[in-house]
């Protein structure tokens, strides 16, 4: 069975020597920020992973969700258990305001934690990572009353949240959406209607579950701008915050899926079932993105977790397993063969799993930073910035880390050869789990168009000229810094072929339309690659600091981060070159196929 | 639930007008092969792979195979009778010599044949299929009587095959394997040992089962120099050919896996077991490399035949599925979205597939071509070329086209959104059957090595200079040819790229023997796209050629093919740069790293 141990140290490299977290000790949470508080909360959000949730992931996968004929769910075995944990811990709000009922911590931490508990087990996590989202759409868009009502108890996990958007007919066009909401003379909705595929729907590991849910209010227009979002919880609150009747929604039935099989994946019913408007009416479209942008993100960190959790078992398997010899003959001698690991190919394997890892989780861990000083920060033009780099990024990290964490999951297993592919080795459960990152929240093409439609767009391309400007000033000024060449140049390089991108989506798009929508996904992958080359460019600095400023102490970590970086620039950047040309082959290969010769 | 077209038509194409069959006619199966016996042949295979084998893959993936406690194996409900219909047709034995009671048929057809059951039912298709690759290596190493009492009983199906390598510590190392062969002084032998993942090793479906067993001979020379091939069959036949006593072995227990669940995985225990030599002693390893070679392009074909029909349901998705506009607004305004294929981003997947699978059977036919060059052709030199190629070209299409397959299952997977997700619509299947072609027979990994170590070195380069002169001779021929420098000059450029990453291998090789291997893998894809893009230089030729001889008819197929060619020129051959620039990186980025750093 795998195993699976939190990666603590190299966090604790980011905020402390990348990230440099005490320089920003003028955001309200991070002046709390002790070092030994860091540590603590780190470790202790570890062990609780690794003790408590790892060892379930085989469980859930195997037993998975049983819908009974009166509509209640049962979990896996052990799931309710550690869930009830988790929530002790004061995990599930642990980056919400203290005034509701959360801890007040930074978002940046909130974003370790996501990736230590979907790494442990995804299908358990999405549980507390969907009431995070449901709980951020309330804090942004409900009432103080709605706030006083759900919060406290979401965010203490004894509720949970959902988000039930996609119904049959309908997943990536939600204008085409047909649940209906009639409003009702004490101000509430009767709320009728189908959704699909709602994680998280029905369950055993809660009091109650507080369904945020998009439907049309009778008579508001067709199409998007008539959507309107409600919350409706499985039992009404009483006025004193108790559990009242039960409401007219149950579990349908719940999906055989190709993973996450400990998460319940519930066809939700509406009959008539009591909601509550949040936000304004047909604004529900507007208020869901908030919800949808935080579980964007949780899911390519989810992408990132996947990965991790895979090269640990990996690279065990490779330094384990006998098989072979060195190309340089033989290795250990006295062993019948040598491991895995002596083999050129193997380590290309892991190399490539580690150096996007390790650099997605930098992008991470920064965009977590951003999202701090989006929230929190005292200075107007720091928050816009920031914001700006959230709205660019959070495509991008959906789209991208994720189709890194399919990938690198099939390289881990791999690794493993015949013994990956045998179910209670486990491997193969990390890919079939990390597939799903890959279609929710928005397919990857839909998040492509996202960055290409909308994010390198909107205020005239304001974010993505001031991220390109960011990068550009922070290689220009280490140029000459010792040691930093091997990551500056070839970094300099990708950004020109992204600037060349751009610039012929940017001339291209009104002479065809096609022609940004067919370069879109190349071109979020090589913004991607850009990104993680500029995280590795900042990594690498602040290995080569630690390492200047006490050279005699042990420092294996800080070496291993300058050699997978080399690897990241010699062997994963260069495809940016492909990407550019691909991008600037234009639509007409794409589109010259008629329809139905498909 | 999926359904299955085989692609006959595009078969009579690369058969007739860009193999141009005909003109092999001194070849003795191929001067039979009217026109009309090709398409009566084809059409006869795909019917019973459209109707009897494709509608039992998912029932084959979800009721998997049962063992009881006696060790028999029940496999998926429908599967024996398919079976047997498909033994009935004559398709196990198509391409065997009718001496020995098969059909004469060319080895091209076999691989047709061998693409559309795969296609259809991948689980079911291995039972036949290793009996194919057992039967292959009888034919080639075992005694006259062997063939006498196991060929014909094995090429009507009523008898399958397995080959039994792995051991539970040794996979690719099969020189550390443990498996004992005790001589009787009757001439046979007594094998004992434990064989794991031995594919249709126990099941209902046929009257007796053939091992192929690699075991050493007590006192052989220990590593792979010590290993004989032993045929082992479950029930001892009689001198009359008829069943007699059950042999000694049995299988312990089925594997659990990802995919594949219709073919029974065993464990084998031998106990004792009689068994008889086949070929010369310690020579099992070269005995049982005809088996893999044959099983090596068999599964290559599979991962070409895998993504075919992943393929065919995602492009029926697409252009039923109403989902969002078109980015030129809307294209059928009646309706309340448009379906997915007006959409760039679903067609780059849909063209990414396509490109790559209609080259890939282009070349899996090609090198069926050769395989009756080498078997039957009455020259010399021609017989030598062609075993060039095929020795030269196996590991590039048991590697690249299944990983391939694996990526183009995910692309169409990807397509079908949220739906894919599920088990229901069989799409996840796909994904998870394909998975496994990268692992058996030698994982693609193993395969680079094959090529870099070995295939391109033998004889001096023989079989590479032979094949690069081919395709240079054809591109240079070409160069002024209608219409066709758009498929000629990337093929070139290509060309050079392979060429350069060549020279780079011998030069490194000397100087640092971790240089080879570090480059393997991305060398095998650059020659695999290089030998794809070389077929769909052919295949434009042949459409461009009978475009022009008859303008007025209908030609979608031929249009068709020009238009993705174009995409796989503009949009997928690119990637050889990058394959170049990562196979002159050299190995010192994949190897600096310390094994415990890892």
């Amino acid at each position: 069975m795998p195993s699976y141990k939190a990666p603590v140290a190299d966090y604790l490299f980011l905020l402390n020597d990348v990230l440099q977290i005490e320089r920003h000790a003028e955001l309200p949470a991070y002046s709390d920020l002790s070092v030994p508080l860091l540590e603590a909360t780190l470790a202790g959000a570890a062990r609780l992973c690794e003790e408590v949730l790892a060892p379930l992931n085989r469980v859930g996968d195997s037993e998975g969700c049983t819908r009974h004929e009166d509509g209640s769910v049962t979990t896996p075995k052990g799931f309710s258990n550690a869930y009830r944990q988790y929530c002790k811990g004061g995990w599930v709000g642990m980056s919400f305001p203290e005034e509701f009922g959360g801890q007040g911590l930074p978002s940046l931490l909130g974003v370790v934690v996501t990736e230590f508990t979907s790494a442990a087990n995804l299908a358990l996590g999405m549980y507390p990572g969907l009431t995070r989202g449901a709980a951020a759409a309330l804090l942004a868009h409900g009432t103080l009353e709605q706030k006083a009502t759900y919060l406290a108890n979401m965010l203490a996990g004894t509720w949970t949240g959902t988000m039930n958007l996609t119904e049959a007919h309908c997943g990536t066009d939600l204008g085409l959406l047909r649940t209906r909401a009639v409003p009702q003379s004490d101000g509430s909705y009767r709320i009728s209607g189908t959704k699909i595929f709602i994680s998280a729907g029905e369950h055993d590991m809660a009091e109650n579950i507080v369904h945020l849910v998009l439907a049309r209010i009778d008579g508001a227009p067709a199409g998007v701008k008539g959507i309107s979002l409600f919350v409706v919880p499985k039992f009404i609150p009483t006025a004193d915050g108790a559990l009242g009747p039960r409401n007219s929604l149950s579990c349908g039935s719940i999906e055989h899926k190709m993973g996450i099989h400990g998460n319940s994946t519930c066809v939700m019913n509406f009959d008539n079932a009591t909601g509550w408007l949040v936000g304004e009416s047909n604004r529900g479209l507007n208020a869901m993105f908030t919800m949808m942008n935080e579980a964007r993100l949780m899911v390519g960190t989810n992408g990132l977790a996947i990965s991790d959790v895979a090269y640990q078992n990996a690279a065990a398997y490779a330094k384990e397993r006998l098989q072979s010899r060195s190309p340089r003959g033989p290795k250990l001698p006295e062993k019948p063969a040598d491991p895995l690991i002596v083999h050129p190919d193997v380590r290309r394997m892991l190399l490539t799993i580690r150096a996007r890892t390790e650099g997605a989780r930098a992008l991470v861990a920064w965009t977590g930073l951003q999202q701090d000083i989006a929230s929190r920060s005292g200075d107007p033009q720091a928050r816009e910035r920031a914001e700006d780099y959230m709205g660019l990024l959070t495509p991008v990290i959906k789209g991208v880390l994720t189709d890194w964490g399919l990938d690198n999951a099939v390289l881990a297993q791999q690794v493993w050869g015949g013994h990956g592919y045998i179910a209670e080795n486990g491997m193969e459960q990390f890919v079939r789990d990390a597939r799903i990152n890959q279609i929710y929240e928005g397919a990857n093409g839909v998040q492509a168009l996202d960055l290409v439609g909308r994010k390198i767009v909107w205020n005239s391309g304001r974010a993505l000229k001031s991220f390109i400007a960011e990068v550009k000033g922070y290689l220009d000024t280490r140029t000459q810094a010792q040691g930093m060449a091997a990551f500056v140049d070839p970094v300099r390089e990708s950004l020109v072929r992204l600037e060349a991108a751009t610039c012929w989506i940017s001339k291209s798009r009104n002479e065809n339309p096609d022609d940004a929508a067919a370069a879109a996904y190349d071109y979020m992958h090589l913004l991607g690659l850009v990104a993680v080359g500029y995280m590795w460019c900042r990594m690498a600095e602040a290995a080569l600091t630690r390492m200047a400023s006490a050279p005699d102490r042990d420092n294996q970590h800080l070496n291993s981060k300058l050699i997978t970086g080399r690897f990241f620039m010699e062997r994963l950047l260069p495809e940016t070159a492909l990407l550019r040309e691909r991008v600037s082959s234009g639509a007409d290969n794409i589109m010259a196929l008629p329809d139905e010769a498909f």
